[in-house]
């Protein structure tokens, strides 16, 4: 094992870079834009001039280096070929890790970003020392990543852990944005709380609140002040939710379960009522499955890119 | 590697045993009671008489023996630990493969019943030379195994693969025999079936045939009959089977789905509504995932239980 390993993760916007010990320790972090132009063909030339010119500036030499881990947005293969990448302007299947390891030099590994998400909250955020996980992050849509044996699960079609398109209520009508209607991320994102609160929509307000400014923070701080139509938002989301990583946890029965994304940051007004939810719904030997909020924020896709190349 | 392996499938009424090639050739199978008396004691000590009683009249010398793989009817941990033997009168956690291993002399690995079911289709059935399987077996309840890497997926709990136990039916109130209500199994099991169609009785009879003979069999017979009653059921429970399905693939992504159990020698009966439902409901990278009838019938523990000595 060399001393020290990247992590780079691909968003829409920046792409998130991350230098580690191979022990996990972040050495330093930083961000470079993502050039969506010409169909994203520069970007990957980008992290590699950004991580050979830090190893340049450092005096680092590269035979001290494992190799880096990239996470993008879209569906990656389980050999680490990106199959979709829609929101980067990529198109077809592209080869990132190998792209990326001619310019370097350095081996890198290549999987889906809530996936390293994951494997990164498996490897030093809530999820460390345990063997398997689900990790669901609730934010615009609802992004997940399954952990088994310290590995991401890709799937055989790199859509392994995709929870937020699960199914779980055919009695919606509404399409999803997958093409599919009754998604549980229909219900369960950011958005599908808002739609909650729709219904109790009067004279253009909800709790007071107009239409237009109704987020899931409006909804948390209106339930904390104890409006009623609030209250009744926030305990049905939370049931929905609850019931949703119950039948997570019956398929997967992982160790844990950790919850990110901005609605996570209500802590344990979101997560006591979700484990009632749970606990109502899972099948028994899973009732005591721990549901625990994220530690890592935003960077746990450097962390678990750069666990991915210890993983290989 | 040596020659041979044995595989045990310990059920509630007989064990059945089975002598491979450890290439995965079925040379001899047999099966013995399951002597339920005294809390289930004397079971392991019957297999391993049965197993040395045979390589003794057959000549076979123990080392050339790879080991005895065996599957019970409960939850067994990741360890091989049977953590639940209810139906055989076991209590509490138990290592079925240790004393059975003291016993014989022989290497043991020990896992739940629907997942070797689930490896033993992987090894030499209908998921031959896949990585990846889900395995749902469609009887009186509703059993299911996990196959990733080809290897079974215990969970942390050994849950894993509990689908039969997921809320997917939340607007049911009747309770499930695991306590809760609302499961897949309560719908999409044979009794599950004839529910449905209690729904139609009229003067005591569904589609003609009285209550207490509607079985999945006289449904299936009155649906290609074109019975409109029974039609109407069949198309209900192939569309609640294929959406189950589809939320599963969402969540494990394997690279196929095989559907054991009575209900599945309805052949492409059940399997064509089954896979157009589940095309609708899923994730769309999963949309062709083949959705295949089992091979092995009652024989897949055996092979199953046979393959995961290998795997050790």
């Amino acid at each position: 094992m060399k001393k020290y390993v990247f992590g780079a993760d691909l968003g829409g916007t920046t792409v998130k870079l991350g230098f580690f010990t191979t022990e996990g320790k972040l050495l330093n972090n930083w961000e470079i834009p993502t050039d969506k132009s010409d169909g994203g063909s520069h970007i990957i030339a980008d992290i590699a001039a950004s991580i050979d010119g830090f190893l340049f500036g450092s005096g680092i030499p590269k035979d001290e280096v494992e190799g880096i881990g990239l996470d993008v947005p879209g569906a990656v293969s389980k050999d680490g070929l990106v199959l979709t990448g829609v929101n980067i302007g990529w198109e077809g299947t592209k080869d990132a890790a190998g792209e990326l390891s001619a310019l370097t030099g350095l081996a890198v590994a290549c999987a889906n970003d809530a996936n390293a998400a994951a494997l990164g909250e498996q490897w030093m955020g809530s999820g460390k020392d345990t063997d398997s996980l689900l990790m669901v992050t609730l934010g615009t849509g609802v992004g997940a990543g399954v952990i088994i044996g310290g590995r991401i699960v890709a799937g055989a079609h790199g859509s392994a852990g995709e929870v937020g398109h699960t199914a779980l209520f055919p009695e919606l009508t509404e399409k999803c944005g997958c093409g599919n209607s009754g998604c549980f991320e229909q219900v369960c994102s950011a958005s599908g709380m808002v739609k909650k609160a729709e219904a109790y929509q009067k004279d253009g307000c909800f709790a007071g609140i107009p239409m237009e400014e109704v987020t899931p923070l409006a909804i948390y701080k209106a339930m904390e002040r104890k409006l009623p139509e609030a209250e009744a938002v926030w305990a049905s989301y939370t049931e929905d939710l609850g019931r949703g990583l119950a039948v997570f946890a019956s398929v997967l029965d992982p160790d844990i379960i950790i919850i990110g994304g901005g609605i996570s940051h209500a802590g344990e007004a979101l997560l006591s009522p979700v484990r009632e939810s749970y606990r109502k719904h899972v099948f028994y030997p899973a009732k005591d499955t721990p549901i625990v909020p994220a530690m890592l924020g935003n960077n746990a896709g450097i962390y678990g890119s750069a666990r991915m190349v210890l993983n290989r």
